[in-house]
Parts: structure tokens; C-alpha cells; sequence
């Protein structure tokens, strides 16, 4: 499975010493073509990490032959060092691999603001392409891993071709997308603005929509590589359909474990006006951490849905706001509602419906609950 | 002090039984005159409690001669009833003080979404006039708390005048003002447009400057009134001085009673092209849960400052944004600067200064760290 479930595509993930646990933390993901066509979208933090910047440009062309990916530190705010350290790694890989470095993209994923342990990095290049199998996409995935719990991957069949991708993340997800890392592959033989436009897409309605702390990364990175290798051309429809299903999914997984989280928040907003106003009004309640406290305490609390819609610009009128809390209507019209008590939060996923009552536009945001454990995980991370 | 610190003021805290704990919740502010000049700054929410709603009319007239405010429930989200419900408690404080119920503010602060107990609440205005006292400031400042663990007040002098004040807050401290009932009062000769002035100016950069959670309520509402009994008619600059200095000194206090904080962190930003520039900045870092969760842990982690940073739309160049916490650089030039060890971060107060080396401008924001505290006082609120 993962990004070696497509044909075409062989993988690696191994231990080359940047973390000092000892884990895994470097993972090679190969096109061996026919195809090299490639498409990415990246954080749109404008403090951008190295491995970012680089692969934006390499990304420019169109191709990507190979994906260097390290947890273990995120190369950002590392200066022109840090850049040079970044190509670097894409200069190795393709002394390695055969190639060419400007069709090599880079991600990294990890503390800020600290050196890449190049020496020990640069030799984990070369012993990852040994490693390099098509059944290699798992070791990949679990590469990547800085504190997820559970490695990531998913696939989609199409009509003779196939999608499969890995993704990290946990914590600093928001929009803009996530401290995240994704790979997605396809067999499926398309050009590089076909994988862009598909991408696009389902990123906006995926990844982008997945807000688990309201904090933007400045490592993410989502490529998307077609080999070709399927020999099949699919519909575009198809694709898109397979590509967003596999990123609804991983984006899904990432929300399931993201730091601390005990809840899972699915944010439905109905009624709007505009579906711009839907997504401004989710990630108002997403990001509101009052609430997020009282869903980590199983508590209906839908005064705070309602200070949180009325942050917004969105078009409503407060005396026509509903909300439902796991489907009870525990405010009507702006006011108090169905009993409160009717609601069950004993589950791990809470949805929250808020109708604006303005039009007929929706958008689904997920989030996570507020709670003791994320904070004893970002107080403690980084020292 | 607090609110009769100033001539031409009587005040009253009183157990009206709205609490269920059975602490104080009922306070009446009245204005003796001569003069009955008033301002008043609301909350921005669009999801206005009743009492603001109420209170906004009133303050259009440019005159209130008492304020009636309670805790132990916000009247927010209350429907139509809820607005009936302030219109009689501004009805019931006219009857038994005297004057006209249009000229009469009402605040409330506590739980979203519950109607509050008019059986209580209107003996209580009767008790409350009763108890009517020049020296009964300190007494009104107790019964305005809810999770507030001190009473807030603050006094300024002029030259033959006084302005004080009183303050209730903890949580849900966000720009648009905080969950936070000021009441002001001054016995300079002063009329509704220049305390409207006074009012507007020092609140845009005392209050809106505070941002304990992100979160914004429906309740806040800060009320600036003027008896005239000194017989004094100040010059415009040294009262609005006075009124920015006792506003300045009831946020900071605010910010220092924030729930479960354990860290007041001042985050000055410098080097702004624009006021509005630093402004931005300055919230976005408030705002970042990661950093907040870094500092609870005495953890100086720059890298969170500039990911906060790069999600904003200010002027700057990433590659030359410097950042110092307590007084070390600890990012120069958008990378590592000095060893991060230097930092000493034992103490409750944590600076932050972020330079973004774009122009001359600046602008202090005061926030707060996310704790287990904070989460768990929100997570067993209301249940």
C-alpha cells in the first residue's frame, strides 16, 4: 500500500541516525517512471522552510523523479545554511539515484530552527536507495513519523490504475495545510497540469479543511507523482474523484491522531450564504479554544459555537442561528433550544452542525478538542 | 477607589441569590451628578448579549445615571425573552432610584445561553439601592467576579479630579475587548463627546491590546461616566491620559487573573512598517497555541514566533525578522542568533520582541500561556 501501491514506484524508509531515539527518520520515494510528471502544494506560511523553498522550484518543471524525506528536524529558519543543506541532500540523491538534482524534491519535518545532522543524513541517502523495493511504501510511511503514534497511508482503485499515498502529521494542522508531509503516487498516466488541477482540488477540500490547533507549519508539503507506468489514461473526473478520496482519508487519519486530541470535531456548517462563508464560520468554531475545552469535557456548550460564529464575516442574522450538537438542536433561533442533557458525547466523534440560516452553501471542517495532554506535549517538545 | 474613587458616585455588591454559590452577584453604580455624561465601548461580536444590546441604545443618548450589573449568568443568547428580561432590570433600577429607565445601562457576565433568575435579580436592585454608598466601590467590584480570583480596580488622579475604575475578567480575553465588564467613573466635567474620545482611544490600545485565549465574547462591554462634582473641567490631553492610565492598568491586571494562566507574556513587536502591521503580528503570536504551550513550558521556542509570524500579511522579509525572548536574540536574520540556554524564563512575566526590520512602528500585545489549568477550568465550566 502507501506510495508503492501504484506501479512504477519503489520506496525505502531506515534509520539513518537523525533522531537520536533511534527511530526511523529517512525515506526515499521513487519514480522509475515511464512518466516523471509531478505536482505540489506547499504551506502558505511565508516563513518557509529550506526543503519547501527548494521544492516549490523543483516543482516548477513539472517532473520529480525522487522524494528525499527526513523527520528528526524540520530545516526551517536555518538560513542560507540551511538552503545549502537542503541542496545538499538533493545533489546526493541524485549522484545516487542517476538524474538530475533540480528534479529531486526535499521535505523535512521536526523541531525549528536547528541544523540537519548532515553527516549522518547524506550516508542515510545512500543506504535508503539499497533499500529500495516496491513493497518499501510502509517503511516509508513510518519513516516520516515524528509524534504520530500510527503511520499513515491510503489507496484508491481506479480503472486500471491506482492512487496510493503516505502523509505525517500531528499537531500544527491548520489551513494552509498541516505540518504535514505528503506523498501521493499514481499509475495513472497523466501530465503534470492534469496531477496540479487534481491536487488543487482536493487539497481545498481536504487537507485544507483539517484544522487541528490552528497553527500553520511552515514545513507542509503535499507532491503528487504519476509514473505512467498503468499505460492507462483516465478519465479526469475519475482521477480527481481517486485523488481527493485518498487525501479525504489521510487528512482524516491525521485529525484521528493529532497531539493530545481526545475528540474528533466534525464542524458542518448549512445555510450559508456563500461556501467561503461556510469555510470562515468552521474554522472560527474550529480554532475556538473555549470550545474545544468544553467538547474535551463533554459539554454541549453552544453559547460558545455562537461567540465563535459571530468573530466572523460570514452573512447571518443571530436571531436565525441553529446549532446541533450530535444531532440535537441545542439552540433555535439564536436561543436556547432542545435539553441539553439529550446529547450523548461519550464517543470520540462529535459533530456540530451550524445552520446560518442564509443560503444554501456548506463546507465540513475538522478539528480536535483542547486538552491537558496537548499542552503537556507542546510545553515539553522541544527541550 | 474603583468606582467611587471619584466624587459624585455611590456604589453597592450585594448577594442577590443569582449565584448558586451564594457570593456576591449584583452591583449598582449610580451617577449623583451634577453632571450624567456617559461613553461606552461594546464588544464586536455580532453575537451580542442582551444587556449590550440594551446598553448600546442607552449610550446613543449620551447620558446614564446608574449601571446595574450582574454575574452569575451573560443573558447571551437568550432569544427575545432574555431582551425583556434587561429592559425590566433597567425598569425596576428607574422605579426604585428614581430617573428614566433609557438612561439606566445593564451588564451581565457569565454563562451563554441561560435565561437569568428575574426573581432574584429584581429584589436584588431594591437590596442593592439600599446599600448605596460613596465608599461602596470595593464591594461593587466583588460582586461583578465569576472565575476572577482577586477584584480589579484602579484609580488615576488629575489635577482636582479623579478617574477609577473597576474590572471583572478572566478568560475569553480577546481584541473586540474581553469577557470584561469595565465601569469607569470620573468627577472631571467632561461631556459625552470628549469621554467618547477619552473612552475610544485609550481602549483601542489598553484593552484591545489584550488577548489571554483568542477568544472573543458577547458580553464585554466597558462604560465611562462623568458626575462633574469637582467642579473641573480638564485639559483634553491629561484626562485622556488618565483614563488610558487607570484602562491600562485594569488589563494588566486582567491579563494577570487570566484563567489557569501560570505566564503574562508581553509581546512587543518593533520594526513595523504600519501600526496595523505590529498590531497583526502581535495578535497572531498571542493567538499561537503551540507558543503559548512552549512558554508554559519555559521552553524559548523562536520558531513558533516566526511560524506565527509567517501567517500574517504584515511587511516584512523572512530572511530578516529578529526575535528576542527576555532580552536574548534568539533569532537574528531569521535564523539562530544567540544560545537559546541564555534564556531565563523562571518568572510569571516572559517578553517577547519581535523586530520584523520593516519601518519604525510598533505596538505591545499582552497574552497569555495555554495550561492544563486553562483547560481544565473550560472543560468543566458549564456542567
Amino acid at each position: 500500500m502507501s506510495v508503492t501501491a501504484a506501479k512504477g514506484f519503489t520506496a525505502a524508509g531506515i534509520v539513518a541516525g537523525i533522531k537520536e531515539s533511534g527511530n526511523p527518520d529517512l525515506a526515499l520515494v521513487v519514480n522509475e517512471g515511464p512518466r516523471l510528471a509531478a505536482a505540489g502544494v506547499f504551506t502558505s506560511n511565508r516563513v518557509k522552510a529550506a526543503p519547501v523553498r527548494w521544492s516549490e522550484q523543483v516543482l516548477k518543471g513539472g517532473q520529480v523523479s525522487a522524494v528525499v524525506l527526513n523527520s528528526g528536524g524540520a530545516n526551517a529558519c536555518t538560513g542560507p545554511l540551511g538552503f545549502q543543506d537542503t541542496h545538499a541532500t538533493a545533489e546526493k540523491a541524485a549522484e545516487v539515484l542517476g538524474g538530475n538534482a533540480g528534479e529531486i524534491a526535499v521535505a523535512s519535518t521536526g523541531l525549528i530552527g536547528v541544523r540537519l545532522p548532515m553527516d549522518k543524513l547524506l550516508p542515510g541517502i545512500g543506504k535508503a536507495a539499497a533499500e529500495l523495493s516496491a513493497h518499501g511504501g510502509e517503511k516509508a510511511a513510518i519513516a516520516i513519523k515524528t509524534t504520530d503514534t500510527v503511520h499513515k497511508t491510503a489507496v484508491a482503485q481506479g480503472d486500471g490504475w491506482t492512487v496510493g499515498g503516505m502523509a505525517k502529521g500531528a499537531g500544527m494542522l491548520a489551513p494552509g495545510l498541516a505540518t504535514m508531509l505528503v506523498v501521493l503516487t499514481t499509475d495513472a498516466d497523466v501530465d503534470a497540469a492534469g496531477l496540479d488541477a487534481a491536487l488543487r482540488s482536493a487539497t481545498r477540500q481536504t487537507f485544507d479543511r483539517v484544522d487541528s490547533d490552528g497553527c500553520m507549519s511552515t514545513n507542509d508539503t503535499v507532491l503528487l507523482l504519476a509514473s505512467g507506468a498503468s499505460g492507462t489514461v483516465p478519465a479526469a473526473d475519475a482521477f480527481a474523484e481517486a485523488v481527493r478520496t485518498v487525501c479525504d482519508d489521510l487528512a482524516r487519519q491525521l485529525i484521528g491522531d493529532a497531539e493530545g486530541a481526545s475528540k474528533d470535531i466534525r464542524i458542518e456548517v448549512v445555510g450559508a450564504a456563500t461556501e467561503d462563508d461556510a469555510v470562515e464560520v468552521g474554522r472560527s468554531i474550529a480554532r475556538n479554544n473555549l470550545l474545544k475545552c468544553a467538547i474535551h469535557g463533554e459539554d454541549p456548550n453552544w453559547g460558545r459555537v455562537l461567540s465563535a460564529i459571530g468573530t466572523t464575516s460570514a452573512a447571518f442574522d443571530p436571531d436565525r442561528l441553529n446549532v446541533a450538537i450530535n444531532g440535537v438542536w441545542v439552540c433555535k433561533e439564536g436561543s436556547v433550544g432542545e435539553d441539553r442533557d439529550l446529547v450523548d458525547m461519550r464517543y470520540r466523534e462529535v459533530r456540530i452542525t451550524a445552520d446560518l440560516s442564509a443560503g444554501t452553501e456548506s463546507a465540513v471542517i475538522w478539528a480536535n478538542d483542547l486538552t491537558a495532554d496537548y499542552v503537556h506535549e507542546n510545553s515539553a517538545y522541544s527541550s
